[in-house]
């Protein structure tokens, strides 16, 4: 049209970095970080990202290269967040629970330029190195962080402190080209096999931010507890998000329900995430461990719900639980339960746990998410009945896998990205998942969700948790098998369970035919490993 | 890097068209507008929108082609905001209080192909089409809202309804292929010449709808008062930003402050906003008009403030007050005033006005905002003092001034926006405007804000308006001269106003030389048109 001109002056590519340099105006004296005895400001935090990003730029680390850091929860972890990618470099936040070998593996496949590693975890880290083959590229180099070096570490290792020494107060930071330039890899947590480099851009990590202020109402200057482990989708997106709200980062090492609790108190918690095992850990908390709350807390959880008991126990405290559904793929939680005008009557209520606990609906940066017969790629009715599989579309979804195209063109079909979950649509547009479609269950041609089998088993009393696969059957293609772990002190037998199914009106065809009794192999965010119990069921006689 | 895909399932071109499709799931049920007695839901409002994108279509609206309204703020003036860009087209809202010579000069720049008109304005849009000249093109079809088609009106005149009856509810919404493309076009207000057509893009709509809801902390499903007109920069983006919200729009025809307080009560309204003026109306309205409000509400107004006793009678009604700075190029007001946690200290008492209603600094969505010196582009120090041109960059801003590249090249210079305000810079950060550059008074070789000189002489208890001026002077190039406007009743002399002005110590060089009384010439967003008043100055006498 006559008259326009993009240029510089109106079109800035989309990049979080953006978040910190405003921080630093509007938030500059307030508290960005706090950290036991350690604090910064948001000018503090601006100055030492800029630092750090100039001492990558001295040390070699060129826009698009990767820099992987294996920390905890620290401040050092956090302005990595921004540092890497203000040097112009692409962040990888690895999965901190990752033995020697699955380090190595990763290592070979992400090939970083710089490791950043935190004390705690330098003896995995140089055994992981071991294992590495070094034929066509130089080893990465190693910043430690905390701590002292030690013989088992490279001769080239930087210590943290002194590499943010060599870097430029006026270092000019490296905006992104295009927003749609790779800003970092999250690896998934590999519940279906091994672990893919999941890639954000500039441009979703961006929107995710500020979807992430969006779905849980946040307001200005939050203050942030940091349950949730940053390696995971980028700490949700959190470390950008609070640039963006000039909120405080609580710091954290361990996730205890006594630190929770003290952190809530002392420094006047609003926010805190994580796995559902956080409910947990608050609901078991020992009553010497637990504070009277001066304010509500937001919790936000994501992944399978613990039981409704453990819910209200948390509520009781003063919390108030959301939750999310969602994968690394799509950049952490996406979906959101909007309370709706009649959802609001029950506000106060304990009904409130029941209506936040729903998959709910795509946030408002999500384009758009459909529940879609993955052959037809038409939509299921909303009748919360037909199973599909749940699809997402939009800002908020990755550029693709990692060195590996053929799986990224494997989820994106018709300009959908295919969660691989099943789930229905109720009546009034919610999702609601049933499944992992490699998970569910069919027998005698019926789609059977094992999550469904699972929440009725879960509500037995004597049982602390089951997971349930698909045992192959000659005639009827599948059936249900449930592996059970019992609360200590309790005892029950197969029939037990399986007339509590009956009891409690489960269709026939989700009865489990065999039920098994013992501890589930899980991964580090608490999943349970099917493809392992599928395995176990096959040996199983009737 | 490798394994990236960027296709329709991660990338959707950014547009407010998306809130709209999204609110018919998460908020579907819930109302979307009320008028007097027409109420819509979500659902309906979108439907409505798709026809009438249909219709437009049907009728030879072709994407790129700019379709008018002259109206007041009314379902179908709300409709248009997302039905016109959904059949690909440009909106244009246009200045109701146009005369027919300045809308027949508006409509041959703009060229618009179909106009939607209000009843009520039917005769000025006639009249001002006797004055079009249809050489080039073809006269633009004219659609009449509300009442009946009458003699004045051209033979192929339409219905709103008619028209909607048209569409088609399968109509495939046009979104923009590229997020940069034009969705609409608003004319400046004027008060510093001809107003200039200023053209938004999709990207821009969309992130500004984000800004609005962060700049007030809006939450979920707020109740607004459409008290700002709809024709000034896109109702600043409120009829996007309700759609992200779930929100209610209370649609009106006339804003009197019985209106206002009766709405409040009625309908919970939780924010309203436009010019200043409205909280003239609030603050002089009569007895009988007021209300016991239900809650607290947001009021934003931009431009001029009135005096602070205006502020805090307005205040206690229960309006909690927030002040932007903005313009037509920034997409309407765009700075905010954050509280900062010193500020939070003074939530409570009167101290809040003034926090509020400064010009405060950029909204999380603006890339960036600066006071530099426009020869050498160098930033002014924060000291508060040094006058320097206020500039913003950012997604933020206009593609440009309509079929005016040379006004759109002036603006931009060196990838900033130049306001052509000038200003200084706080020590905490914040801007603060003194006056437009072409008003400010250069005298003895000094900037002199004329708004400051304005502040002290509003404060004299006779005085009810004032503007200053520039008066050309052989030694010290120009002086100050006040136009002063008396409250009823009151007389005083020119010396009074100046004598008051040595009283509160105004440097030498501020005190006018010349004061005039009478009544200020005001644009219709009640700006005063200071380019009249420097024609009369050079006409007055010492």
């Amino acid at each position: 049209m006559e008259g326009c001109s993009k240029c510089e002056a109106n079109f800035v590519p989309l990049s979080p970095i953006s978040f910190l340099e405003r921080a630093t105006f509007v938030y500059g004296k307030s508290l960005s970080i706090i950290h036991n005895d350690v604090s910064y400001t948001w000018k503090e935090t601006r100055d030492r990202c800029v630092k750090l990003a100039s001492a990558l730029s001295i040390i070699g680390v060129n826009p698009g290269k990767v820099v992987a850091t294996i920390a905890p929860n620290t401040p050092a972890h956090y302005e990595l967040h921004f540092g890497v990618p203000m040097a112009g470099a692409i962040f990888s936040a690895l999965n901190t629970s990752l033995d020697p070998p699955a380090l190595a593996t990763t290592l070979q496949q992400l090939e970083p330029q710089v490791i950043f590693v935190d004390h705690q975890y330098i003896q995995t880290v140089s055994e992981a190195f071991k294992l590495l083959s070094h034929d066509k590229t130089a080893p990465p180099r190693l910043v430690l962080i905390g701590g002292t070096s030690c013989t088992v570490m490279p001769m080239n290792t930087l210590d943290y402190n002194d590499l943010l020494s060599l870097g430029k107060d006026d270092f000019k930071i490296i905006h992104p080209n295009d927003e749609c330039d790779p800003i970092s890899i999250n690896f998934t947590s590999g519940s279906t096999g091994n672990p893919k480099g999941v890639i954000y851009s500039h441009r979703s990590a961006y929107l995710n931010s500020l979807a992430v202020i969006f779905r849980y109402d946040m307001k200005k200057m939050p203050v942030f507890l940091w349950t949730v482990d940053m390696f995971r989708c980028n700490g949700w997106c959190f470390p950008w998000a609070l640039a963006a709200l000039g909120g405080i980062n609580i710091c954290l090492r361990e996730v205890t329900a006594e630190v929770i609790f003290n952190s809530i108190v002392i420094h006047k918690v609003t926010h805190l995430c994580g796995p559902p095992t956080i409910l947990d850990k608050i609901a078991s908390s020992k009553t010497n461990e637990q504070r009277v709350m001066p304010t509500r807390v937001d919790v936000i959880v994501a992944g399978p719900l613990p039981s409704s008991e453990i819910m209200l126990k948390v509520k009781k405290f003063g919390f108030d639980i959301h939750h999310g559904y969602g994968m690394s793929e799509a950049l952490g939680p996406m979906t959101n339960t909007s309370l709706r005008m009649n959802d609001q009557k029950q506000e106060d209520n304990d009904e409130r746990v029941k209506i936040r606990c729903r998959e709910g609906t795509h946030n408002i940066l999500m384009e758009d998410v459909d529940v879609k017969d993955p052959e037809t790629m038409t939509s299921v009715p909303f009748d919360g009945n037909t199973i599909g599989e749940i699809m997402f579309r939009g800002n908020i979804v990755m550029l693709g896998y990692l060195k590996n195209m053929e799986g990224t063109q494997n989820v994106f079909k018709g300009g959908w990205y295919m969660t691989g979950d099943l789930g229905v649509r109720n009546p009034n547009g919610d999702i609601v998942m049933k499944d992992r479609k490699l998970d569910s269950i069919v027998t005698n041609g019926e789609i059977v969700s094992t999550i469904d089998i699972e929440r009725v088993i879960r509500t037995h009393p004597f049982v602390k948790e089951v997971a349930v696969v698909g045992k192959p059957d000659n005639t009827l293609g599948e059936t249900p098998c449930a592996f059970v772990t019992l609360k200590d002190d309790y005892s029950l037998s197969s029939s037990g369970i399986i007339e509590f199914c009956q009891e409690k009106s489960l269709p026939r065809s989700m009865i489990p035919i065999n039920v098994c009794f013992g501890t589930l192999p899980m991964n580090s965010t608490g999943k349970v490993l099917k493809y392992i119990l599928r395995e176990r069921a096959k040996t199983i006689g009737i």
